[in-house]
């Protein structure tokens, strides 16, 4: 597959922005020919799939300005900075946005979203063994918190009504494991 | 929920490029505050899971520049433009990259691939009833084509082997409707 790489033949940094940064790279192919590749890099994110005793799935709902709607998604959040501790990182996002603390934090793998032109990894997390404190989200942060029996939000995805990618994967990941 | 609207008060286009738009938002939160949110816009792109009479999952390895690697995916594409028909293009993908035609194309749902920052929507399909032709990919795509069994790459997914996240949703979504 080694033939398969693309070179870089040149990198221009067209956005450094708060969160994402646009690259434009020429790259030669494998043929030998010249392209361009629009890549947005991200620091990295983590969500949590906060699971109670009663197999609740602790999910939030907040507007998602690319959409323009409310979406229904686990909790989840970008790292402070590409070195962050992931475990760290979706620690807190639990606390901030859901008051839950997590006896018990088990990895569920990565999820590379887009991965034509988009260098963000979400890094998913099952937290299980729950106690819950006050919450405390980000200044521009508005959300809300509802509890969702498991089996009901698998029932939900199947049926398209959930759209975010984290959420569908993280879901559809641990009920599989539950089997 | 109504509350949680951000409005818009300023929109920036900071880069029209070739396959995406960076937009920076100038916004009201519902607190009144203001805040800035830096979009990316697509123009929205396919998958699909093509499965064999076999119950074998038709795959695709690429190198994805954004991660410096060959990554195993669906066989997937972005529209030609926002206005093409969907179904239209996940056979044109299918085919193209693959070489499968589907007698039996299955919608299975919408997958948003990164809430906050990004718009891109991949409308997922199970193909069925295979024949299969020609590959025909385009002039900047280099691939190889595997089959591996639904089950196999389920405990690969479950392992997290597979990061992508349109193939760890779409597989994921076809096994549970299998049980």
């Amino acid at each position: 597959m080694s033939d398969f790489i693309e070179k870089t033949l040149d990198d221009q940094l067209i956005y450094d922005g708060a969160v994402v940064k646009l690259h434009k790279y020429t790259v030669a192919l494998p043929n030998g020919k010249t392209a361009y590749r629009e890549i947005v890099r991200h620091p990295g994110a983590v969500c949590v799939l906060p699971l109670t005793d009663d197999n609740e799935v602790i999910c939030v709902r907040q507007f998602r300005f690319p959409f323009g709607r409310v979406l229904t998604e686990l909790p989840a959040g970008k790292l402070d900075s590409p070195d962050e501790d992931p475990l760290e990182a979706a620690r807190r996002e639990l606390r901030e946005e859901t008051g839950a603390i997590a006896g018990k934090m088990t990895y569920l793998g990565d999820l590379y979203p887009s991965v034509a032109i988009f260098d963000e990894n979400i890094r998913m997390y099952l937290a299980t063994e729950l106690s819950f404190g006050q919450t405390d989200p980000d200044d521009d942060e508005f959300l809300d918190i509802l509890r969702i029996p498991l089996d009901e939000l698998v029932a939900q995805i199947l049926r398209g009504e959930i759209t975010d990618a984290k959420t569908q994967t993280a879901v559809l990941k641990v009920a599989a494991m539950q089997k």
